[in-house]
């Protein structure tokens, strides 16, 4: 995905502003934006079915990657997760200030809505993109998820509203990610359900390894800050080590499954990201 | 506008979810959402044109009132403008906390975007009117009005930074209102373009007479609290108050030859709100 890596550094928008580092602060946010996990998602399935589709859809991809990264400022704030640091790097509000954080937030998220309504694609195909991402992205989506997880930081969960809180947080955008590559290429219902589902649980499968990993794996291991998640709602925490790791190698068996029910097409296109991705939490 | 004030009542999202206040919080900040002055001029525009068009632009006049309450929700957090107070009711953070007053307002941030694309239109028509939101209520818009705002609050600006100011913060989300009922409707582009100079200027009119009644009437007389101001950079503050009425007789001149330029039907669509703040600066 060198080439999409490319494209997002130089698609970077510069706003014309007398605001004395309004543009500063929204490249570097930009700039740091990590593994780009969600639009590889969705560029796979539009490589593998339509190589000719690849450039138009960097732009919706880009829409995907500046959606996630609107979340990620957000959460970092100190009203939320109050995190100084995020993939070693100093978070926007830590660099800035609070209010720039939370409107380079807002821009980002009205932002990804811009970008895939003036995308080459047709109208129809626009419109079921931006429904996947606002349903996915929203109220009934990654906010509400945000929200249970603030809420619930000292409360004890079940583990099915710990599932259903990271179907939300985290899950249903990674789902949204494969469904809009499918979109794109136009695949049939049945086949975009069977991939949303698998979306889904692979969603959830990253959040147990998540929290396999902080609570075994040392900061140097992990390649991040570990031994975060005190009393809170983790995996590891309400099914104990050996029981979040039966969960996640039960989830990943299932996760198996429906990729083998998926048309080979897909499996061809999702298999390097499944191996890499599928048992993580057995690896140092 | 009785019944859109209807629909927009009925149609407050209610989303399942065992969080204890999320909904509560939701339809609070939805039902205190103040005069809908933004669906009011999308949909006089279409009550004129296309009478059989009203119902189905509720949902999109809906989407736009709630993206105006996600602006003002993240604009009143103590990181911002700090406010305890909205049109005497209390604001969202003060009776909840900061972050599900962050998250509701990302939540309905995007769901504006939803609506409109799960709304009854053509996608050519939706594509559209994602397309005027997203770029007047964005980074280029919307966003970075209340951006400078904050940054200046104790910096002076020029008359044409002030101006730049008010018109991202608050005249093309105005004026995008009318464009938007004008897409609706399918009115020509260059009849497109003057509604768009008229919303803009109407908008900057709105700024000028706040503040000239921030500096001029008590809370009483003006219904909600004034001399607010101090030194920030108002018009009064930078013009004088004489300076500023000038300011604002001219603007408002400017608009009555814009509107007189304006198709009659357009005129007949619009006489009524227009008479009622034309001058609203000159009475008491």
């Amino acid at each position: 995905m060198k080439d999409f890596e490319e494209y997002f550094i130089r698609n970077i928008p510069t706003i014309k502003s007398f605001h004395p580092y309004y543009n500063e602060a929204l490249s570097y946010i930009i700039k740091n934006s990590g593994k780009h996990f969600r639009p590889k998602l969705m560029l796979s399935i539009v490589k593998e079915y339509e190589p000719l589709l690849l450039e138009s859809s960097y732009k919706v991809a880009m829409a995907l990657e500046l959606f996630h990264t609107y979340s990620l400022i957000h959460d970092d704030l100190p009203a939320m997760d109050n995190a100084s640091l995020r993939r070693g790097k100093a978070t926007l509000h830590t660099i800035y200030n609070d209010a720039i954080a939370i409107l380079i937030g807002d821009g980002l998220n009205t932002y990804a809505f811009e970008l895939i309504s003036t995308s080459a694609f047709r109208d129809d195909v626009k419109v079921e993109l931006i429904k996947i991402l606002s349903t996915n992205g929203g109220l009934s989506g990654m906010v509400l998820g945000q929200a249970i997880d603030l809420e619930f930081e000292k409360k004890p969960l079940s583990l099915s509203e710990v599932e259903i809180m990271h179907l939300n947080k985290t899950a249903k955008l990674i789902a949204a990610s494969l469904l809009m590559g499918a979109v794109i290429v136009d695949l049939d219902k049945d086949t975009k359900d069977k991939l949303y589902q698998f979306g889904l649980d692979l969603g959830l499968l990253f959040q147990v390894q998540d929290d396999i990993i902080d609570a075994t794996l040392s900061e140097s291991e992990a390649g991040k800050p570990t031994g975060l998640d005190g009393d809170k709602n983790s995996f590891v925490n309400i099914l104990g080590l050996n029981g979040a790791i039966e969960y996640a190698n039960s989830l990943a068996k299932k996760i198996e499954d429906e990729f083998s029910n998926l048309d080979l097409k897909l499996q061809n296109a999702l298999k390097e990201i499944l191996e890499k991705y599928l048992y993580r939490h057995e690896r140092k």
